[in-house]
């Protein structure tokens, strides 16, 4: 992939799909975790591989809301983390808050792969710069970022099984979750919990993507850095109270529209 | 998967992405074999996950044009061996024509892995019932369809690589291919010989949906036994030689857009 310049109109595609494959290599992910990507893929092609102008206004809301938690958190599963744990971690940096890796398949082996995966990413973060705006001393604040998951000490109601783990300290007691790629029963089990959920689904037809607060339809590598840039921005002020995700969800599904009606 | 009843109408989107997974644990399949098959289930989900009308008129002008070809083969890659090798077999038994196994990234290990499923599924379907309407010995009619693709001893002229190998008993001297979910490059180079090629895309924005002489625009599991059923009933008589393929594409997508707009 190296010879793909960064220029390249598809290079978050191209390289979404070896950073993919790459995970699935290093076991960080489940095994339809490959498909649920080419099902993204789909939705993406069909968005004309850009961020539409509601999702760019769902990334401030996000950002704005974000800002304004009182406990946010990040919570990341093996795609997540293969696709964008850099700028993820960026986030909860400049939020101060956790990610946890909150997994729908949970195995032991994929935890340990996935705790040593966002570890190693943090040390390189903490090496990189600073977003641009931001202050302060960047390598402590990624230093105290919290990565959450491997030993989970509450349950989110409702869900059965391992799925239903997660940290105390994280999920449970947040009040706004970001949670790029989840699956539709734990976005909705979250929501009867009375969080605030922001999700990243690509599907705009998704039972994830109806039952979230916020849902941003765009892709995650592409739109980490406007999250990220929007978050450090903090002249975005208090969230907009009167949000239609609705209305998002119908502003995706025309330009998907306009794409096939061409 | 053993708790789905074939009843369930999501049954094949279910089992076909057991197969794949099984398939790639099995090592059949590329590294972007599982993205690939989720592109497909999103397009099949703007389908409906049903077979459409102008996809059954493709399924239909196929079948004849397989049945009037001087000499017809049936390509398959790995994914079309996860998901359907046995139907696809009873395809070549009827028609009395090779199987090639032809694959975009070709090592040894999965060409061997290849042609080792396909001769167990074979030997599986030569103890099943024939085709209803099927009339001969059955046994013998599986047992004759030549397996080919291990020893390639032709080139596809303008393709570079190993992905240009094929046999000359099977593709090179093909009039009429039928080749479910090819690429683009090399459905160009099949149509640049000359031949007739029926592909089964379930995007008919690809490429190869385009470039093909018939696309069948539906997932490969279903439409199968259709264009089995369709083999056997010789009624289906010549081909309709003013095929309008641009109009098979037009109406699949009218499908997805009214899916869409709901």
């Amino acid at each position: 992939m190296g010879e793909v310049p960064r220029s390249h109109p598809r290079y978050n595609s191209l390289m979404g799909r070896e950073l993919l494959t790459d995970a699935a290599t290093e076991g960080l992910l489940a095994e339809s975790a490959l498909i649920a990507h080419g099902r993204g893929e789909a939705f993406n092609y069909l968005l004309g591989e850009a961020t539409s102008d509601s999702a760019l206004m769902a990334i401030k809301h996000a950002a704005a809301v974000m800002n304004s938690a009182n406990n946010c958190v990040i919570s990341v599963n093996g795609n997540a983390v293969a696709l964008a744990a850099a700028d993820l971690i960026r986030c909860a940096a400049v939020l101060q808050c956790p990610v946890e890796i909150n997994i729908y398949y949970r195995t032991p082996e994929r935890m340990v792969a996935l705790y040593s995966k966002l570890e190693t990413v943090k040390a390189e973060v903490m090496l990189s710069k600073p977003p641009v705006g931001w202050q302060g001393d960047w390598k402590v604040a990624v230093n105290s970022v919290p990565i959450l998951g491997a030993e989970p000490n509450g349950r989110i109601p409702n869900l059965e099984g391992p799925r239903a783990n997660c940290c105390k300290e994280g999920i449970l007691e947040a009040d706004v979750i970001f949670v790029p790629l989840e699956d539709g029963d734990r976005c909705e089990a979250l929501i009867d919990m009375g969080k605030t959920v922001i999700v990243v689904d690509l599907n705009p037809l998704s039972r994830t993507a109806k039952m979230a607060t916020i849902t941003i339809v765009d892709e995650l590598m592409r739109m980490t850095p406007l999250l990220l840039s929007h978050l450090v921005n903090s002249s975005d002020g208090k969230p907009n109270i009167e949000w239609d995700n609705q209305m998002i969800l119908d502003s995706a599904l025309r330009v998907m529209l306009s794409r096939l009606e061409e």
